[in-house]
């Protein structure tokens, strides 16, 4: 693995390649297939304004990932018992009206109210199969697809997700077997960025699960851990990375990306791993950021899912896989 | 390695693409990220009949590899020592008009008489930065790229190669860092393909080399074996597959591909492993087998490289890599 690594990071150095606008099919076709970060400006034009996003969405009740101060979802956090816990955020109901309210204020910061993101990752606004979405109403805003992406694929995306947040919130490293183009609409998103390649080295360790939970309405969120019951075809532990992307970590490269207002990039390709912070569209980075995302099924014909794997499998099989130790013991 | 070997082969099966026509260039593009032969019919009209050659050519002279006895040139070959050598052939120099008499006569099949194949593989028609090459009068027959490849690709190729030959010479079991498009005027070649995936099960032995010689004019060739002086930057021994693909090879799934005159395949993608043998444009295959490949560079940035050399290590350090073992002792 060591050849491997120093061999990628020889061919690619810390590059990441400008392109004042959207691509053609067959530059994005070159693009999928050295796969690594390019970031387009001028590509999106779409504008949101609270009021308009009010007053599109109305009553709509719509499900919003909800976490204690902080916002740690589908993360490592230390339990209550001194154990570290793979846990999973409590999803509530509200309307758009009561989101944009919640991110707007200051109230979560002093570790007494819950944080909310919208991040569903559902394909909110688009799937195939599913004729309604809690976003209908902002379809008509919204492309189905990205026609350069659809065109160099040879086919649609498999989901298109909406997502509404503020500085607050975290997306802890991990990775997707997608590919991904990414719109940010307001504000601004922050990636710290893993080639595949370096994927073994941000120390994956099996932990067991938890989720947010409610014990009453108005009460704090309590972190449960979940019981999978034997004959469950569910998974007691989850394989999360453990390494602090904040942090240098031993023998990475990692790539500082920065997605702002009115760009749309393909840093998330195919099983790229990213940590993901965000600035609102506010003074001092307050506000709202918004974000749409396009993921595209990979091409799985030829080798590139098979290399893919056998880098998770290193990954996985690593001897670092202690489930009790912290889960920021970065290696220097 | 099974891991791997055992999903490459799940999710591609055997299947070759046959398409009528020649691709688009993103059609091409989408081919290369896959890379997995395809076949294209109908994509060359090139017709050249031996009148035509010689007299185009007239008493140019060409460089021709020439062997004894079966065409094996850069091949494993038993010395009169009873070593296996990798064995490279003789080079002479002859007109076209006694290359094509040549491989007309049925000399050779005897053992006694040498056997021609025209297979330089250094850009005899095109190379960037070379003006002129010995087939300079044959160049306003074929172009100097493929128009569909090079716009995939965004660069020119960095070989165009003429191949003339006949069914008595057959080229072992190798692969090549390039990106091949392969195109046959007259006759047919026919390869045994295997993906990079499984080139570690066609057992790479290490070779002491030698070269065909003609003591003097007119004398039988002879094997003579290379010595390399110890300060000289030249390697003493190569690595070479041993198996023989033309029997079972245990785990593989070989893809058999034959392209005949007017088609162009892409089924020498980057270092797929090929053998290849040939039958003419005459009755029971006898008579002229041509063909033109164009070689371009592969796509360095991304991790394509790394992962082909990471699966040429497990190849090259193997524990069969025993020298003096034979050739052809394939596992079944």
């Amino acid at each position: 693995m060591e050849e491997v690594l120093r061999e990628y990071q020889e061919l690619n150095g810390s590059h990441i390649e400008f392109i004042p606008n959207a691509p053609t099919a067959l530059e994005f076709s070159r693009i999928v297939h050295i796969s690594r970060p390019v970031h387009f400006a001028g590509a999106s034009t779409l504008k949101w304004s609270d009021t308009y996003l009010v007053e599109m969405m109305g009553s709509t009740p719509i499900n919003v990932a909800i976490t204690p101060d902080g916002f740690l979802a589908d993360a490592l956090v230390e339990g209550p018992d001194g154990q570290i816990y793979f846990v999973e955020p409590r999803t509530e109901s509200m309307t758009m009206d009561s989101l944009l309210h919640s991110l707007h204020s200051p109230t979560g910061e002093s570790g007494t109210t819950a944080i909310c993101y919208l991040q569903s990752q559902n394909g909110n606004l688009y799937t195939p199969h599913r004729a309604r979405s809690e976003f209908n109403s902002l379809r008509g805003d919204v492309p189905k697809d990205v026609p350069w992406a659809t065109e160099a694929f040879g086919y649609s995306p498999d989901a298109v997700n909406l997502w509404i947040g503020n500085r607050q919130s975290t997306t802890s490293i991990h990775c997707d077997p997608y590919e991904n183009i990414y719109a940010v609409v307001r504000g601004a998103k922050h990636f710290i960025l893993f080639p595949p390649t370096e994927g073994y080295l941000l120390q994956e360790r099996n932990y067991p699960r938890a989720v947010y939970t409610r014990p009453h309405p108005g009460a704090p969120l309590e972190l449960t851990p979940i019981e999978v019951d034997e004959n469950s075809n569910e998974a007691s532990m989850v394989s999360w990375a453990s390494a602090d992307p904040t942090k240098p970590i031993r023998g990475t490269m990692p790539l500082r990306v920065t997605i702002r207002a009115g760009e749309t990039s393909t840093c998330l390709l195919v099983c790229w791993w990213h940590h993901v912070t965000q600035s609102g569209d506010g003074p001092g980075g307050c506000g709202i950021v918004i974000a749409i995302n396009w993921w595209y099924d990979m091409e799985m014909r030829g080798d590139k899912w098979v290399w893919l794997n056998a880098l998770r499998r290193v990954s996985q099989r690593g001897d670092w896989n202690a489930p009790h130790l912290s889960g920021t013991d970065t290696v220097v």
